[in-house]
């Protein structure tokens, strides 16, 4: 089996015994710097900064700062016993959690660190805060682990859905540097490559922040895969003229009914691939679910400050002060996704995940 | 009746005496700079380089060039007689048409100069080159004043489509600076507001160029017009959230069954409006219209050099020669268009402008 080797890729992060870094993706193609978590407030700045981004990578760099947190507090005697260690556990997961408000991935795995150190604390007697930190620590790594696993499965589902000689359409960057692992519908760009299918990318440079120019270009170009990058209004010209197969990109929160908060210009992507009779997937790990929330209506859109329209690289590119919209996300209806790639399988319209 | 000023407009052109000045877009909104126009040499340079654009301003360029470029070759002697006058008019006219392939008012204003000429040369009995020199100054003051007045009478129509309180959608930059006059879609959004309709102007960046961000927003600011700059793959969920009226924009070609040429992005927007059921309107001069091609298919699209997607104000957003499509124009098929807005009148489907 030709699974994708994740050596040839640029990774979103790196491990020194417990020391955890993450490439400062804000300097990227340009200067790959890497840059230390130390606890909560390192890693609120990174992911509000967006120096580490992608809905499941903000979730593994949370979960790691949560442990590295909770280990500073213990060592340096701020948290004493269970009750000391439980209560700042959850205010830690509860800020952590306050950082970006529209991926989901991020409040499940807090919310599922802080059950299985609770659970711990219910049903071990005795158990101490040193013990806690332990669990602490298996539970955040499993945030890790599972990403790349899920990535790995992602991929391979994914990859079944992308013909011979395919010609594809993504948007943002969904790959090595958005997840812990391969990504998610650049994961499946990868394990079709691997593969031996010959693939050929077309990456929309995602507007304001770049993440396709600046990221997507950069990663698949960089592990040897054909990849031309166009600029986002180019997207109807692509698929009236260069005959491409399908459109894959990832998801930052998908509600119960299947509609699909991800990156500002995903909607106009799945409009135009209907007008062209295009299939438009979304690939995303099942912690992308949002089971409490009904549709697309109920999500909250996160509106990012002006400056990020209004610079570029630190130039100014308009007008200043001139008023400015500036949503991070938009919401895909369900009705105009072909399917939605999770781990767990290829599910189609009426969407239901359970 | 409120007609609009272009007074307190950034007009693109600046006349003393003969001598003709245009602004450098290249360098707006950051530096108002005048370019003067000798000849037709200067003039390929600024229409290539896009220091000048706009498909009327362009063809008003190029015109005012052309007479610029016989006078000195009279003045200096290189052109003796009728005979030597007519051949480097028409050398000089193809040269100049050749600057810039899908832009049609250029060739129009090319030959109806060149036309008006010859007709003299032809009937015009003992008729020296001086003659012709002031019938090749007449003319081409004939294409500005033209399109000063077209643009008046786009504007009055344009604005009888816009409704009170009116939240209009924009993309690319069809105001004073892209004509001679007060522009077409832009014309209108003058025009509507100078009629007393609050009227609020959602602009799309434009990218590559970024003429909506550097040009239009900045525009329609200095005037007074509130101005809304979006990232162009923000379309759709402005579109969706913003309770647009109507989307309004201008043409570089329209082929005879309706298919219009215009900036990038042009399609995508259509599809989109399409899809929300908000009005697509086309404004531009009878200049535009291209009766010789008889479909969008036929229409040649530029494609430009890839560095103007890979940088940006000179600085690299991608990795370095990343391949990269740079189409400048898309065409949206007449099925998308509402009407088209001429200054003979408003046109719809099945269109027929004779």
């Amino acid at each position: 089996m030709n699974e994708p080797s994740v050596d040839r890729i640029h990774s979103a992060l790196r491990i020194e015994g417990e020391r955890f870094f993450i490439i400062d993706q804000t300097l990227l193609p340009f200067k790959v710097e890497f840059l230390e978590i130390k606890g909560s407030r390192d890693a609120a700045a990174a992911i509000q900064e967006m120096k580490v981004r992608g809905a499941p990578m903000i979730a593994v760099t949370a979960a790691q700062a949560l442990y590295l947190e909770m280990k500073s507090a213990v060592e340096n005697g701020t948290v004493k016993n269970t009750d000391d260690f439980l209560s700042k556990l959850k205010e830690t997961a509860d800020f952590l959690n306050s950082t970006r408000p529209t991926a989901v991935n991020l409040s499940n795995a807090m919310r599922q660190i802080v059950k299985d150190v609770e659970l711990m604390a219910r049903n071990g007697s005795g158990c101490e805060e040193n013990d806690l930190l332990e669990k602490t620590k298996q539970a955040s790594e499993q945030i890790k682990q599972s990403d790349i696993q899920t990535c790995r499965q992602i991929g391979e589902l994914g990859a079944s859905l992308i013909p011979h000689n395919a010609r594809l359409l993504t948007h943002c960057n969904t790959g090595a540097l958005a997840t812990a692992g391969i990504g998610t519908a650049i994961g499946a760009f990868y394990t079709a490559n691997n593969q031996g299918k010959d693939i050929t990318v077309f990456a929309g440079e995602t507007r304001p922040l770049l993440q396709g120019a600046r990221l997507t270009a950069w990663e698949l170009d960089s592990s040897g895969i054909r990849t031309v990058l166009f600029t986002d209004n180019m997207a109807a010209y692509i698929m009236k003229t260069e005959k491409i197969d399908l459109v894959m990109v990832g998801a930052d929160r998908i509600a119960a009914n299947g509609d699909t908060a991800n990156k500002i210009g995903t909607l106009g992507l799945a409009i135009l691939a209907l007008h062209y009779n295009i299939p438009f997937y979304v690939c995303a790990p099942t912690t992308t679910l949002d089971a409490g929330t009904a549709s697309g209506e109920d999500i909250i859109i996160e509106n990012r400050h002006p400056d990020e329209v209004r610079y570029l690289r630190g130039n100014l590119i308009t007008a200043q002060n001139i008023p400015v919209i500036n949503p991070a996300f938009d919401v895909t209806p369900a009705g105009l996704i072909t399917s939605i790639v999770l781990e767990t399988g290829i599910y189609s319209r009426p969407y239901s995940f359970s």
